[in-house]
Order: C-alpha cells, then sequence, then structure tokens
C-alpha cells in the first residue's frame, strides 16, 4: 500500500479523526496532548528538553513514556540493576518536574536498558499502538527513525524510533490488532503531526528557539546526575558543585545554535511513510 | 566473502547460468522472464506499472508474487481482514490484467500485511529462494533495498526489499539450503539482472519513458479502488466518478516526469552485493 | 543515555581503563593488542590486510576473530558444507600466515555462513562482549556499521559490524551480562580506539599507506583460492598460474589509491555513539 | 531450587502474604476473591462452572481473565476473525452472567486462539504474572498442568495451563520482571491455593457438588451458541429449541458423577512445585 | 473450546466432509488416502511398515510425508550433511518401494535432522496443514502425542507427533491460515481417522497382524543400511551377509507379538482433543 | 532415526567410544569422569548430593556444570540480582567443598534463574553438547527428563533436564555443530552412562545407599543458607542454630528411606532414547 498525500488530507474532513494543527508551530501551540516517546530516562530531556517546557508552559497537556528502565549504564562496581532502575526513575521525575511535566504523567513500559533491540516482535508495536489509541495525541515527539540512524549501533534509540513510527501507522487501521478494539474499546487513530527529535543538522526541518526555557534545559539535566562523572563512575546522589559547573559547560556549549539563539532541531513529519 | 564483478562475469562463460541480456534496455527486451516481487498487491503497480504494461506487450512472461495479502489497510470499522484479503486480491488480479499479466502468472506468499518483518526468519529467505530457483528468471524486480529505505519506518516495504536480495544472494549457491535441491530438485541459480523500483530520484541509474502505457497505468491504479478515499473508509467497490477523476489527477501528477515525458525510475544492478 | 565525549574522557583519568593511544597512527603503533572482527575469512584481508602485516611487522599483538565458517560460497555442485568449511579455515590460517598473524591467534565463534543475521538475540552480542572482556584491546577492527551499509542486502557483513560495535557498547558497562564478571571473571571494558574497515570512500576519515606490504596483501589474499574462479565454480587447491595472474590483476587494480600509492581507508572512531 | 512445603508454611507467618484458607471448602468459602484463567470462552464454563456459581453465591469475587479470544473455531465459511471474536465476547459475558460473575470483572489478555504456544515467551508469564500481582487472589483456578495433559496435542489448553502455574511462581519472587515492583508498584504476591480443572479423574483430589446450580451452569452453556451445531457449521444467534434438547443431554450425561450428584473435579495444590 | 464428540459426529451428516469409515479395520481398507508422517526415512518403516505394505496391497493411496532429512545420524567422520542427506533419500525410496508406495507418494518438509524442534513456529504447523487439507486423507498416521512421549528426550519424534496433530486440528477450521483458502484454494479438512504408531503397549488400542508382510517389512528395513552397524560408523551402500544376518535377527526379535503373531500397535483416534 | 540397542552395544567395540561401565554400581566406582547438571546451585545437592561424596572419596572426578544463577528466589525486598546471583555462587562453592569437590570443577553456564525455558533455542543444546565433547564423562547425571516432570510447571527444571539428554544425543554425531569439530578441536563423544537424579519412587530403577554420607549431605545443605526461611525473606549470612536445627530435621526427614536406610533414588539409563 502506498500512501497518497491527498488521501491523508481527505481522511480529516471524513474520517473521525482530528485535523492536524494547521501550521502551527510547536512552541506556540496550547491545550494540544502531546506524547513523547524517550529510549530512556534522560534522552527526551537532552532531544527536546526546552520544547518540552515551552509545551508546558503553554497549557498544553504533555505526556512521556519510556522505553527501557536504564538498568545499565553505570560503571559503578558495586551498582546493580534494581538499584539503578529506582535511581533512574527518580532522576526522570526530578528532571520532568524541572520541565512542568507532573509525574503522574510519566509512564514505564518497562524494558531492560539496551535490550529493546531484542524485545520480542511484533509485542512491541502492539504495546505502543495502544498507547497511542489511548493517548490519541494531537502531537507525537520521538528519536527521528531517519537515514542518519543507521551510522549508530544498533541500540534502543534506533528501535525506539522505528518501533514507535511502525506504531503511529499500525495505530491507524483497526484490523492491526483488532482485539485492542474488541475488548480493550481502543479505537484506531490517526496521529496528525509528529515532530522527530535527535535529528541530523541536515535532516532538521524546524528549529525551536529555546533561549528563554534553556535555564530549565540544563536544571532538569541536572537532574540526571548517575548519569555524568564522576556519580556515573561512583555513586552519588548529587552535585559537587565544581563538577556540575564543568558539565553544565559541555552541555551548553554542545546545545545547537543558529543565529546566536539555543535551538531545538527537529524533523517535523505528518503520515508516518513519507519518502 | 567479497565477490569482484569479474567474478561474476566469468561465471556467465564457465557455469550454468544464462548469460546477462548484454545492456538490453528493458523496455525493449522480448522473450524474457520477468519475476516482480511486491510486498502487497498495489506496490508493483505504483512503481513498476508503465515497465510491466511495456514488457508485456514485448512479449516477455511476467510473473508477479506478492508478499503479503494487505488484509490491514482500510480505515472501515465493518472491514475484517478475511474480507479485505479477499477484495485486495480480486482488485490485483484486475489491476495486472489491465497490464497485460494473466492472472495464472500471479502468485501468492500468504503473510499478513504490516507483519512481513516478523515473519519467521530465515524461512522467509529460504521461501523466495525456492521461487527464484524455480522461476530462473533473465530479470528481478523489487522495491530497492538502498540507503533511502531506512528513513522510512520499518515495514513490509523494507523488509520484502532486503529479503529478495538476500534471496538473490543465497540462490546462486547451492549450499544455502541444500534440501531445495536434494529433495525438490532446484538447482541454484544466478539472478543476472535487477531493477529495484521505489528508488529515489538520487539513486535511480535507469529511467523508464512509460508515456504510450501511462492510460494503462493509470487504469490499473484505479482498479486498487480498495486503497483510495472513500472507498478505503467506508468500502464501495466502484468509482463516482468524480472521485476517481480526483484521485487520476493526483497519480498523474506525483508520476515522476523528464523532459515532458512520463518515465518510471529504476536503480540497475548486478549482482548482489553492488557497493 | 545519550553520551557526552567529555564523560568519556575523564573516564580514562579515573576509571581502570587505559587510555586511548594519543593520535597515535595505526601504521606506527607498536607493542598494542589489536582485535580483528571479520565476517568471513578473507574479509579482514579485503578490507585491512595491508594495515593487519603492518601491525605484525610493528610488533603489535593482532587478533583475528571470525564470525562465519564460509560453509557456503561455492558454486561446485560436488561441494559439502563440512568439507568448504574445512577449506577455508586452511585458507585463512594461510592468509593470515602471510600477514604475520599466528594460527593460534585466530579464532572461530562458528556461525554458518550466511545465517549471522539469523543468530540468536542477544546471544552474539553476549558473546562478542565476552571475548572483548577477554582481549582488552587497545584497538579494535570491524566492517563498518555506517550509514551505507544499508545499500547493501541483509547480510553477515552488515550484521558482523552492527553487532561487534552493540558488543563494544556493552563491554563498558559490566551490568550488561553480569554473570561475565560474576561467574567468569571477566571485567567491563572500554575499547579506546575502533576503526573501521569496509568502509567508503566518502566516509573514510583515515588512510593507511600499504605500499610496502601489497605484495604480501596480494599473496594473503591468494590464499583464499577457493573463493575465486575457477576454484568457486570447481573446487581445486591451487592456481593455475595464469589465472593468479589474471585475479592478481583485477585486486591491484580495484585497491584504493591516493597520490599514486597504495592506501587502505578506514573510518576511524572513538565511543559506541559516535553522530 | 527445592522448594521445602515447611518454607511455604512458614512464609505465611514471617512474610506479607496471606495464610491460605485453612482446609476451607471452596464451596463454603465467602469474602475471599478468587482469580479464574481460561484459555477460551467457555473452558472454565466446563470445567468450572457450577464451581464459580457457587462462588458467586457465597458472596466471593469471582476475576475471569480469558487468555484467547476464541476466533478461529468456526465452520462457517461466510466468519471471519474480527466477527467471531465479538461474538465469542458476547457469549461469554452472557455465561458469566448467568453464573453471577458481572462483566466488568471479565478481563481479556487478547490472543489469538490456538496461537497461545507461540506467544512471545517469557512475555506471556509477564503479562500473567502482573495480573496475578495485581489482582492478589486468595484462590486461583485454571487449567491442569499435570501429568496427562501431554496426551493431548500441544494447544492452548497445555499453554494455559503451564503459563499460569510459572506465573504462579514469578509472581511470588520481586526479582521475576522487578520492574512490576519499581515501576508499576506492583509488589511480589504467593498465590495461597490453586485448584485446577480439567484435570482427569485419577488426577481429582477435590470433588464439588454441583447439584443446585447445575440448571445454571447448562443455561451459561447455552449462551456459548456459536460452540455448537448448528451454529457452528452455519452461524445463528440462538437456538431451536430442538437443538438445544439434544445438546443439553449430551451435556448433562457427560457431567462427572459421584454417588448420584453432579460433581466438578479439580486437583487442589499449594506451592507452585508440588512433585 | 471445549470438543463434544458428538459435535463430530454430526459434523460428517451436515458439513463438507467425508464421513469415517465405520468401524473399518485399517488392515482390510481399500480404496483410501492414507496419509503418512514422519519424522526420518525409517521411522514410519519401523512404526508401521507392515500396516503400509498392507494398505498398499489392497489398492488404498499411500503418501509418506518426511519432516527431516536425517543428515546427522552417521558416526562416519567422513560424512557430510550433504551426502548423508542423498544417502537416506535414496534409502528411504527403496525401502518404502518395497512396502509398495511409489517414489512419486513421497514428499519432503525439508527440515534438518534433529532440529524440528527448533523448527519455526508456528510456520511449521502451517505448512502441515496445508499437506492435509490438499491430501484431505481419509486416514492419518502418525507418531503418538499421548502420554509416554515425555519420557524421551526433547525431539524430532515428540514434535512431529504434536505438531502433526495441531495441523489436524487447525486444517478443520479455515480461519487458521485463512490464506490458505483465500489464495491457495485449500478448503478446510476434517480427519475422520487417525492411527498413532510409536504407542507404548500400554496406549495401544489397535494391534495389527502383518505375518504376511513381515519379509516385506525386514526387506524395507534392509534398505535403510546408512542407519546400521557397520555402515553408520563406516558407510557403506551395501550389506554383508552376515552383518545383515545378525540385524534382521534383532528386529525380527523386537517386532511386537500376540499369540504367536508379529504385530504393529496402534492408537487410534478421531478427533484432535480425545482425553 | 530409530535406535537400537544393540547397535550402542556394537559401537562400544567398533568405534573410538569408552565401553560403559560394565555393570559397576556408581556408588562403587572410582578413576572416573563424572559430569553433573544442575538447573540452579543446591538441585544436585538436594537430588544426588550423597552419591556426589561417595564419588568424590573414591577418588572420581566430579565436574558440576549450573545452568543458571539463581538469581531470582527470594524474598527479601532489598536484594538485588546481582546480590544474589554473589551469594549463591559463594555458597554452591561451599557446598560443593563439603561434598569433596573442589571450586575449580564447578562451571556456570551463565542463565538466569527461572529463564532457560527461554534461553535461545538450539543455542543452548549447542553449548552443552560442546561441554560433553570436552568433558567426555563415563558418567553423567542430570534431573529426570521422564514422564513424571509435566506434572510441574513450565520450568528451569524440566528444561535442563531435556536439554541435558539432547544434548547427549547430539554429542554422538559429529555433524551436529560440525563447527565444534571443524574450528574447536571437539570430537563426538557417546555418554556411555547416565544417572538421572529427581526421579520419582515409581521411576527409579537404582538406590544407592548414602547413610555414611548424609552428615555431609546435611552439611552441604546448610551452606545453602540463603534458600531457607530466615535467610530467604530477609538476607543473612548464617543460621541461628535453631532454624538449622528446625531445617535440618525437617529435610532428613524427607531423605527417601529403603529398610531403615537412607538411599538417592535414580533412574539409570543408557542410550539418549530409551523407551
Amino acid at each position: 500500500m502506498k500512501h497518497f498525500a491527498w488521501v491523508l488530507a481527505l481522511m480529516y474532513c471524513v474520517a473521525p479523526f482530528p485535523a492536524p494543527a494547521q501550521d502551527a508551530k510547536i512552541e506556540s501551540m496550547s491545550g494540544k496532548t502531546v506524547l513523547v516517546f524517550s529510549p530512556h530516562p534522560d534522552d527526551e530531556v537532552w532531544g527536546a528538553g526546552g520544547t518540552i517546557a515551552l509545551l508546558n508552559q503553554h497549557h498544553n497537556r504533555v505526556l512521556v513514556v519510556l522505553y527501557t528502565n536504564d538498568d545499565k549504564g553505570s560503571y559503578d562496581p558495586e551498582m546493580s540493576s534494581q538499584r539503578l532502575a529506582r535511581i533512574r526513575k527518580a532522576e526522570e521525575e526530578a528532571a520532568e518536574a524541572v520541565l512542568g511535566t507532573p509525574k503522574e504523567n510519566i509512564s514505564w513500559m518497562g524494558y531492560d536498558d539496551g535490550m529493546l533491540e531484542y524485545a520480542p516482535q511484533p509485542k512491541l508495536v502492539e504495546e505502543t499502538t495502544a498507547i497511542i489509541r489511548r493517548v490519541r495525541p494531537d502531537v507525537l515527539l520521538c528519536p527521528d527513525p531517519g537515514e542518519w540512524y543507521v551510522r549508530w549501533h544498533k541500540t534502543d534509540h534506533r528501535m525506539a524510533a522505528n518501533n514507535t513510527v511502525d506504531a503511529v501507522r499500525a495505530a491507524e487501521f483497526w484490523l492491526y490488532f483488532p482485539n485492542q478494539r474488541l475488548e480493550q474499546h481502543l479505537e484506531p487513530y490517526l496521529v496528525p503531526l509528529m515532530y522527530f527529535y535527535y535529528t541530523t543538522a541536515q535532516e532538521a526541518n524546524t528549529w525551536v528557539n529555546i533561549d528563554t526555557v534553556m535555564p530549565l534545559k540544563l536544571e532538569a539535566g541536572s537532574k540526571h546526575v548517575s548519569q555524568f562523572e564522576p556519580a556515573i563512575i561512583k555513586y552519588r546522589p548529587d552535585w559537587d558543585p565544581a563538577d556540575w559547573a564543568k558539565a553544565k559547560k559541555e552541555i551548553t556549549s554542545r546545545q545547537p545554535q543558529k543565529d546566536g539563539h539555543y535551538m531545538e532541531p527537529f524533523r517535523k513529519a505528518r503520515g508516518f511513510n513519507q519518502e
């Protein structure tokens, strides 16, 4: 099946799907439901944290779904997976709180860190499809499933990207996982608008100015203390101010800029099959 | 194993494989066996329908293999998968009839729509290898397994592309799936020439002028009525003339052109391992 | 988890990992442990054979790991997989001997040719991780997991590339496959430096001049006689001089050159997650 | 790990688990939470329908979980899977209503009929474990995972039996699927008492007199009209009185009896590892 | 779904299925289609060879399907899998010829010896279902999927037994693998009668007197020379008369007897779900 | 392939396999290599600990292989899997030391507790086969793969039993996993004698008097302190004497006896396919 864009356009008039926010800029939306998928606690902060802060400030309802529990990424020889999962969950809640997302808007799919690629397929798509059909977001954010991801190793990032878009497709057609409708009363849903973060500069088609919320983004990032030296090497729950100063400087220097403004790049897309 | 092109060249002199059609243009071939793999009913029409029509007109034997039954892609809440599979099969036969391919040349691998990625591996390659060894095509068409496919979500299209080329490789060496030779009397076969459709403009290296068969391509496309609005939303087996007029216009406008001619782009390749 | 380069930089000061060879050129290293992963016997020769010869000449310890046994790639109708595996193993040992790698430095993971993609996951990563944690290489070589690999069909090459880099990541964190530490006494290990072979010209960032060892590379290549015509069609263990002359000419003409020098291109990388 | 019965006995004093209903007969329990797993709509009616009716009459809270949607078992050539799933769901709700189980106490795991054996493992155990940890039943009913099941073909029945008991084991120890506790707040739970239905006469150790509820069981069975001739051959939603008379007679004659009483046989068990 | 025997009985009057051969003894049937599934070449000879000979003598149409190619079971260090598969195929054809089954009635599913347990599921059931729907046998023979099989190790035998009966069940209902009907024109089929060989004495309910064909059975067995000492240790295609005399004596002494007659024991069954 | 016992008998004269210890009783063997497979640390102690002590006393070489790390079985809410694995490993080494097995004779396959059923297949068989081919035991001990195991839930015990016997079969024939011979120099091996522990009384055919080593067995059992109350509920590394007295009494009372002697029951078997 090859999708024609105009089919989608017609869909919004005919089928019981919401019309896409016509050219509304993401940084000025309000009253929308925004669903953010993140492979690990922290990815959505680095990739779209400023935008999330803006969306919350503008009275949108932001929901964050974490694919994995991030229970492997520590160099501390005394760390255990269960303890690390607990730490990462608390950090995630603290970070999102800074961006304005309440704790009850965060949900966890419960996969192990680094193992998303090996999660049972297509069960993973089925679960993600159910989330989309239940939340029915006006806007969906996830890592970019685009071309440049293959340069990376095989990883949770690529899997989270591909799987989310696969679920966007499945969510439209009720005959994918029909028991969701027959037994769970989940109706099909067409996601009208997607913004892909962790896109590359040459792929980005949308840049969001995050100057006003850059301090929030940095503070949110600081909550993920266990992901940074020295806590990643020997866990401690807090920062030595000097360490944070150094980390902050590094993070700031890596934030993309345009014309002297801090920007978050996205690839904006409609329809699951854009060429 | 790294293949050297000249090994392949030598092969044709020595091994019991057909020599590749020396620079023959696909649009002027005749008397050849052409094997077309398509992920769903309709993909080969949009991607190569004009070329298929030309091949049939020029007395080639065109065989079409459908990976899936396309039993999910409807927005109609009353549709069932079994009914949709029936509809799509009838549409495919009607469309290919317009292009000149007889019904008995169409075969179905029987996978469910959207689930090709999750079909048991390497069983899928084994089945596809058997088809190639049985048909022994002079030319093989399938979606492009090339670079740009990764921009897409994980899908039947990418899987059909990769799997077909993987089977092209396996088909050459009898020690892949040796029971096909030992028990089914299927000898190894080296596919001499491939044309990849659904290629991108920057990847295409072959353009086929389809001016003379553009009306046939459009008519074939019209047979896939259930893939278009309004039948995709609420099934009906026929077109309202106004709807078809609109669809036809849209399809026509999206057909690639060059110098005022309707063209189908392909990436032509020899050998499974081209860099 | 998003890796910041400076985290890695700090790591070398703090954690029990070796500091990366600071800007040392691979062609002038000595005293290092070099771990080379190859999908099949012969891939590392074509992709990095000159560099391997230089590394051996400079008193590095080169270890070669073969993913598969290459037991399918013959057109000889009388060949069996077990016999072909024996032949390919002997050829590999002979070829590496020419490059200076002793037989006891070659090890075999034992997967079947063409089936690496279908090996059980994440078991394959787990095994590769154990190899890295045991060998603790200063430098690791493997096929490039980069962007251009997707143009290829689904294959051992892509799988070997992706899987190796995935194992490089897992090797760093002891909570991946913790039984390796708890039960096998394998400590985590951060690979400080990687060189990807089979990279494309537009991706390469490192070129190694192999003029002085080009004869060795050719001789090593000649040991893989069963991969060439005529032995690939009807097995014979040796070359007719005329056949080798032709093959040698072809191989030589395909070796990349720069400014009149024979070169091996690589993509050099640090950290598993380079963008 | 080999379980000693007395460990379990001690557990009830020490750990935060409920003490098992000391020798209480299932037919005279009240105020308990009873969790019933059934492979398909109707199995729990034939295997334990009378007991379920008694449990509901005695003010227990009965919850029924269906593994599959039973969407294959019709000889009607016009039936589709989606339609059959709808029919079977309505029948199940009607049948359980007769036995006194309210509709909101019925939940569906959503697997396809006949495919439970092939559901992704251990995902299926993980989901079942979560159900047990959430419901925290005093008594659990499921098909007998005992010896005689192997005489049967490979089937949903055997899989539902084995999988449920496997989940009973996993539910006890929080380190199985620890994210259920860390992220979903599901605490471990030790099921104190199990009754296996579909047991054989020689295995049964508990017999429940269902004389008083035999009419209810028959009426509940009659709701599963699509499972009987003639509706299984050509669907109709209701019974011809003559057909039901014949079916009723047959069902009645097959209900096990003891001393002139209608009985439901069970194998009662404590602990997951009984020898 | 729990099957009631009378449902099946009714089926034969109403649905387009053949009525089961009413109490006809297998040894006196004629004009029937008999489908025999065997895990390896030779199993059906040891388990039911006499009965097969009788069936052929009585003008039934016997079809034999081999699950695997038996390409592993040799102690000969010079043997290869491809060669062994060739040998076993020729032996099977020779053995069945002795029993009266023509070569064209033998077909091969092409799985590797000892690997049936690991064949992709439910693909294996799907393929077996298609065979049953195509052949539409009056009688089906396969190894006994009954209780005692679990005493054995995990093996092709148990898998062939369970899988065949699972396919018998699936074959009845068109909604299992509906593409077989929609695309391959294979209608559902209810197998009316099954005889399980390799049953145990305590499970057998049918004994076939094979006195008259015992010489044929022995001769058929002798064709499987590579399965016996000395050819299993060092392959030779023929027997030393002394070796065959010894083997024949051993085989004869192991053939079950009753009242001085050579007998083949079976478990006869109707319906897939017999308790 | 159906094995005839006499084939095996002949084998020992002809092939390079050891003749089985002719009727030697296991309790009086000496100078043998004994390979013990255990699903978890502790199973081989409960099932065969006395016999292991006798074997060590009689100067046999006992090697113990643990399938899993037993990292789940604790009710302690503060326990982590990595910590539990460490505890269980130390306990196992202490327990086997009591029985006379040195630490270096214990090896770990590294699978997670409760997940053996879901380990990649047939990889698990392949690894177990390599162990058998490397150790080349005179006697092999493992849980009984016999009939009564199916009464249990799906579990590591059943999987360890089935998988070990499956590997015993594969180990005989070099064409199973031929790379083990071609690349690892592991020759095929026929296990001459097996003793299955965890057998049921009605299945046992061998009883070993362990009166003299019963104190050692109890002491070995006491080392598995974390498997008992109270340490299983709240971990402590040692026993309160009163707790151990109670546990000891319970264990002693559960040890099978015959004629006033403590006995360990086994099912002794030769050949992998005993009926």
